[in-house]
């Protein structure tokens, strides 16, 4: 698109996001159109431009050069606008179906223009309310078979690879994963928040060398294991859903990361959500797991086996031994998933819904188990059947 | 040093190599300097410039942009010898007693103006005439305990590491490395080399899958594993040395990987002497194999425990656990170069220069066995005494 970009940033307004749309050509000469900023403001506005005459519109996303977190304010980099857009046109490649499509980008302005979803809904918000998605977990799997597949090792030029490693290199985000997820909820550190009852389970887990060791590793293999392009923050909180569309958002965390880590935290969110319905809704989510993980095995399977470029995917065994790490790391990560959602800065609104309050504290009592025990039967845990297992152990 | 790149490279000649030691105010106005030109022409110049009055003097290496193995000429990134110069300052941050100095380096001519070191030997020549070297494993185990602590996410600024990660990523030269010790001895590919009477047992190692198995494992783990800054040409041939210094040279290949290349790779080289001594000769190369592992983890553990950065560096077990991984690693990679030492494009002379060539053959088929079983026993082996017992059981 050949549209002059501006030199200097600057915030949007609603009324700027109109005139940018219209630039653009997004619409047509004529349309009026409306505009409101739907972001939570803490990390980026977003824009919802619709035209009044026809059901078209479309998002503006721009990042804001600072977070807003517990009432403080940090610098972070408006260069994520930019690792977000291209993850989404990278993503694209494989699985276009499974991503806005995105209209437009600026650099300077830190701003992705791209396909309205407010058809769809929040996959966590829906799920909290009882919807089932019954297309969630296949879609999930496809997605992340392609995607994981094709940006690996195992499939793409070993040159052309390292390229994109270097393009997505993404400091600033996977610092606060880094901290937030794999490191402040395993230590007496100010950014946790968590409820006074828990204090002396929390505590506990603090001290708990043996789950320390697996997070140290698992922290460690985030760190520096490039083995594909990870979305890098793949919650039901990233994921727009109806009953047969799936739309995922938001990989401004994006990097090149273990196999196993979008996986863990997915399935984390799921057993998240899960631990916070009645026992008998939670077979729907079960569910969803074992064909998360059946659909993206297969998908990967069968990519490997017809199109894998790597000679060594013709080896005997070397699928199965992939395949058992990205299961392995996964349980891992969302091991993390599970306790830095309870205790660390960012909740999930699952848990911290509960009704009434000693409810809500058992819950999450259950969730620290559940964490504590995905970490130490990463080794020994070897299907999603198990999984279930081990949850109702937890109970 | 204000001195005016320039901005079209060209291959520097004798004349134009002592132009710009002068240019560079390296020597006085005064002297009158020899240069020589002593590269093997296959991937680079370099240049011997030496003052006739003094006993001073200065190597000037020069990439060219091809390289010439088995009689073709392919083309081959200038922008190594920025690896290389960038290398050689990043290990003189933490060890400059074992690297040569740094006096200048141009991008556009792909040139590193460096120390002489023209009074040392190269090691792999000393030891196949048993020179004994007695620090040379001290200060190896110094070397990689340094640079890889402090470049390692133990230690660096998670930001500063992941900048450094993208400055060292190095495609063309890790392409290499994938290619000539990672796949093709593995496979029936036209780059390897071996004598008609290895045949059966090149035929035979092709089609072993636990062995393909496991290199397959760390060709990944070469590949996506971006730990610390490794040297990634780490053998007996990279290493200046007489009985009181050790200067390692040319870092090319580097770029952030795995934490037990490096060791690995030099551990193989001083195996593939130890069998082309006579077997009363071999102990010294036992002991310097012992002893850089010693020195390493020595090393590694003093700094990990007074300067880890990282918060999971206090927790019991880390160390221990992160130890013998590198060393579990080290012996697999040492397993691939053993291999492709002996029957890949590269070959050493501690192997190729066995007399009479009965014996060679014998010896090339110990290799073999021996690089088989270091593959085969990476989780089983667990310190330089046991290595040493497998050596002798290939025999």
């Amino acid at each position: 698109m050949s549209v002059t970009q501006q030199a200097v940033y600057e915030p949007l307004t609603e009324i700027t996001a109109i005139k940018l749309s219209k630039k653009l050509q997004l619409f047509s000469e004529q349309e009026a159109l409306t505009c409101r900023e739907i972001g939570d403001g803490n990390l980026n506005l977003v824009f919802h431009v619709t035209s009044d005459q026809s059901n078209r519109g479309l998002i503006i996303k721009q990042a804001l050069p600072y977070a807003k977190v517990v009432g403080e304010s940090w610098p972070l980099t408006l260069k994520r606008a930019t690792i977000e857009s291209n993850a989404l046109l990278e993503f694209a490649k494989y699985v276009p179906q499974y991503v806005p499509e995105v209209y437009y980008t600026d650099e300077t302005l830190a701003i992705t223009v791209m396909e309205d979803l407010s058809h769809l809904q929040i996959s966590r918000a829906g799920l909290i309310e009882g919807e089932s998605y019954p297309l969630l977990s296949q879609h999930i799997g496809e997605f992340l078979g392609n995607v994981l597949f094709y940006t690996s090792d195992f499939s793409a030029d070993a040159k052309a690879k390292k390229e994109s490693v270097k393009s997505f290199i993404n400091p600033d985000l996977c610092k606060i994963t880094e901290d937030l997820v794999f490191t402040d909820p395993f230590f007496d550190h100010d950014t946790n928040d968590f409820e006074p009852e828990l204090k002396q389970d929390v505590e506990k887990l603090w001290e708990d060398v043996a789950v320390k060791l697996e997070v140290a590793k698992l922290k460690q293999k985030f760190k520096t294991s490039g083995e594909a392009l990870v979305h890098g923050d793949l919650h039901t909180g990233s994921i727009f859903a109806d009953s047969h569309t799936t739309k995922i958002i938001d990989p401004e965390f994006a990097f090149y990361g273990p196999l196993g880590f979008d996986l863990g935290q997915f399935v984390a969110n799921l057993l998240l959500n899960a631990l916070s319905q009645k026992e008998e809704s939670r077979n729907v989510l079960y569910a969803h797991i074992a064909k998360t993980w059946e659909v993206f095995s297969q998908t990967f399977s069968t990519l490997w086996r017809n199109e894998g470029r790597d000679h060594y995917t013709k080896t005997e065994g070397y699928l199965d031994y992939v395949l058992q790490r990205i299961w392995k790391d996964a349980i891992g990560f969302a091991g993390c998933e599970v306790i830095r959602r309870t205790i660390g800065l960012a909740h999930v609104a699952d848990l911290d819904g509960i009704e009434p309050y000693e409810k809500r504290i058992a819950t999450k009592r259950q969730a620290l188990r559940l964490g504590r025990a995905l970490l130490l039967s990463q080794t020994t845990l070897s299907s999603p059947a198990e999984l279930e297992d081990l949850v109702k152990q937890t109970a």
